[in-house]
């Protein structure tokens, strides 16, 4: 990490808008340890996943939201912010030590991961050389509480700071919705190989046309107890590390093999 | 792969929307491999990676634009597209064998497969369950010739369908912008390291209120002889197999360690 007088300069963004109460939970967590810059979308973003804003221009406002920390809320996606926060509003340009991300409202489990603003926001933190933390507290009510989940940030951040988490590296981070009595620990898991079965439910509107809402099940196909969802089902905090080299290294060979000639 | 007594069921998408092109282009080089069912967003979706529609809800049309090829146009995303291909919009609900994106205007190598719409699409098929390629020629010009392209894709599908891809598996295709003659053939390759460094563009509207375009460079920082871009600058058609699993399972001790006590 760079910076290595001053305090840390860590990156603050989410996916469910600046004025989410999640955000403000890991601002009010991670405050202790850094300077604070807050770059954050104005409205919802929900399901963004790695959208980048190019047909549009961006709109960006500073706000006093975030009790006298630096902060923007801008018209773009939780990637754009992260790129605004690393390349454009930091303060004499310097370059963030941490990007974390959440305290998402609801579960980014297995390959949700690719769904996620708040994780595509961690993942782009990483390819820009910062190590990165998403947040997800696994209760989607706006009035949840975020104490065990705070309890749980401060944790991870001060390890992650004090142990100098790799450049490039990125965290996926899940809290269990349960007193802090009954989180047995934080488990290093992998992703689960569980998937969406899609519907779409049918309405008409009132011209008689219709729309559709993506709805649907999550099924967990993977019966291994090394994933993040066995750790969240056992009560554990699911610590996913993450990578934004999507190579299927294990079918290189055979790819090649059928590709020959 | 499943109806083996009728022809293939091959879903089509993009993401410069149904009248790019580039979709037309693939339909032709594919429509005497299978039936075809092609659903494609109603606009312009570049950079808009994994990003699915869930705060609003999707308009549908059938479309008579593809010479009597069943397809609609939608207003939701590529990853919606191939959803609603996949899962609502398929005769008789046959799910399809194929899923092909693309012909994208402009290269998705190296990173960009996550800001990529057109190799989105193509995870989401593999997520899916179903064979997944995303094809992109690398020129952005809209009177680009797709007949090099079209030779590719060609080769390539009726590889896929020969070699019988393995379920969940997803191909990355890159073509390089040049005469049939010129090009060396394909290599299969990984995700070389390379990196926007981003910057923006700022503007003031005519009320003198600021507003930013998100540019930049990309650089690769890859020195490999086995990555997508080298093939590329080397005048081969790039294959890269990408996956959806994200977990670093290269960093998984090392992280256990550090989330230790």
């Amino acid at each position: 990490m760079n910076n290595t007088k001053s305090r840390p300069l860590i990156l603050i963004t989410n996916d469910d808008g600046f004025t989410a109460p999640g955000i403000m939970a890991l601002v009010e967590a991670v405050s202790e340890f850094g300077e604070l810059l807050i770059v954050a979308p104005d409205s919802p973003q929900s399901g963004m996943g790695h959208a980048i804003t190019i047909n549009n221009p961006l709109r960006i406002n500073s706000t006093h939201y975030f009790n006298g920390h630096q902060a923007f809320n801008c018209s773009g996606t939780p990637v754009d912010c992260v790129k605004l926060g690393i390349y454009k509003l930091a303060k004499e340009n310097r370059k963030a030590d941490l990007v974390l991300s959440g305290i998402n409202h609801g579960s980014n489990v297995s390959t949700n991961v690719l769904y996620s603003g708040t994780m595509s926001a961690a993942i782009e933190g990483a390819m820009s050389g910062v190590p990165s933390i998403g947040f997800s507290l696994l209760d989607y009510d706006l009035e949840a509480d975020f104490t065990v989940a705070q309890h749980f940030v401060k944790k991870i951040v001060k390890n992650a700071l004090a142990n100098k988490l790799k450049e490039g590296t990125c965290l996926n981070v899940n809290i269990p919705k349960l007193p802090l009595s009954e989180v047995k620990g934080i488990k290093v898991a992998k992703q689960a190989k569980a998937f969406w079965d899609d519907t779409f439910d049918e309405r008409a509107d009132p011209l008689n046309k219709n729309y559709y809402w993506l709805a649907g099940k999550f099924h967990n196909h993977d019966k291994g107890e090394d994933t993040d969802m066995w750790a969240l089902e056992n009560n554990y905090v699911s610590v996913v590390p993450t990578q934004y080299d999507l190579t299927a290294y294990d079918v290189l060979e055979e790819i090649e093999t059928q590709f020959e000639g």
